[in-house]
């Protein structure tokens, strides 16, 4: 299930990469790029972060035609995507909840504690939107916008606590990702958002 | 005392993270996120780079406490924080010799020659900045303004040289810090700087 | 012969970085630092990547030197670079093919399959002029303009190709750069380009 779940998010993510890359009227290599940039930026940061070699891609080479594939199919269907922008939101977030259980399930599986294996979760979930919007030149989203990062991190670190309480992987993982789903959604349904700090420089 | 001076070092990398943060009006997540970033940003390059691992942060999650604890705060007293610009700057060359030197000596560690020792210190020191410049959407400051990374790659010198020559180590980092930070505060004091280079494209 | 292609790809590269930083008016620091990171970045990114330590620069750091003096000679002779404009672009052809037949060959020799080794030569290839504009706060050129990346990508799945169909190393190399070499070329004088994907965002 978390290996469906895992496709369905680097798909997602090569859509928005894709997506980012045609504002910026790129051409098809460039959105090939930014879409295989953003899907697999996430987890290849945890795994240069931790030294966890191979990383997935050069592992999975296939992967890379998958996202390669979902980019170029956004160059077709980008003019019909607005009407679609829900099923894509409900996408992106059970990837983001996939990619959060196999970030901390790996730093777990190094031998790393607790709080590494909640930022081994987050990152996987939100570095690859991160290096998507450097590439794009824009200040990264995740860093302004409604609950996305921090549903991921709450997510990671509801699972290290059900796993901690013995409760066995294959209950904790769908418990994890359906809580951390639903929230998501509920945060852009109802706009919930953290509250914001703002300075401005005197005599700027 | 070195760990005393890192402690410092990262708190006020931290901090100025949290102040790039709100000028761009992030959310808290994001002033946390900018403000860990930078603080752990320079070692993280470092060692990526050479192959060293685990990380800092890695080994010791509860620096992570510290730099959140600093981002927080800072988003409180960010509008007195122009009053206290000078103890900042302070704390911050302290923090630059610290990161400096600690660059310098984990190279040594690794059997590495001078010539890298020196550039681990000066990427130690300068790369928090670049890469908290570079998620807020400006060019690294690093590059452009007044002796910053110079003193770091100056000291990094310096303490190679002291080695060198035998001096005791636990002489050689208290000369490089105490020299390197005032020269730093010179720097600042008297707006030293290096020459510009300034390139117009024909045409553009 | 690649040797020398290597050192040409670097010293080419450091000039192009080292105007870029000249049009943002950096100082003397800023303009080593952006050559010495758009020389080597695409080499350490494909490194790092691929967990192949210890990096080129770290095991030769006199290399680093051949950069820096590039850099500074390039401040000296930029007010005369456009008329050197097309021998530029010659020996920045050159080093492209450079990096990606090395880029393919370091890939190799750690036993990994053609997929990641086209790769290994196309990110060797191009990620140093990425994080040059990154740096540079810029959209990368690479994912905008005439064939570059897509030149090196096929560069370095002809050079797969050969080694294949059982070419002896000593042949494939040069067929590779100079067939690379001359795609190149030609894109350049014919203006040759992939097509673009334009996505407006609806209501924007």
């Amino acid at each position: 299930m978390l290996l469906t779940l895992y496709l369905i998010g680097i798909t997602a993510e090569a859509m928005t990469g894709a997506l980012a890359a045609g504002r910026l009227k790129m051409d098809l290599f460039g959105v090939v790029m930014i879409a295989t940039v953003t899907a697999f930026g996430g987890g290849s940061v945890r795994d240069i972060l931790l030294g966890h070699y191979p990383l997935t891609w050069v592992a999975h080479p296939e992967y890379l035609l998958l996202t390669t594939l979902a980019a170029l199919i956004t160059t077709w269907i980008a003019p019909f995507m607005s009407r679609l922008r829900y099923l894509f939101l409900v996408l992106d977030a059970l990837g983001l909840m996939a990619f959060t259980v196999i970030g901390a399930k790996i730093a777990i599986g190094m031998g790393l504690g607790a709080p590494i294996a909640a930022l081994a979760g987050l990152i996987t979930g939100m570095f690859g939107g991160v290096i998507r919007d450097l590439l794009c030149n824009r200040v990264p989203l995740v860093f302004q916008k409604e609950l996305y990062a921090v549903v991921s991190l709450g997510a990671a670190a509801l699972y290290l606590v059900l796993l901690h309480f013995m409760v066995p992987d294959w209950l904790a993982v769908p418990i994890t990702v359906l809580s951390g789903f639903t929230v998501r959604l509920l945060a852009l349904r109802f706009e919930w958002h953290l509250p914001r700090f703002e300075y401005n420089v005197p005599g700027d």
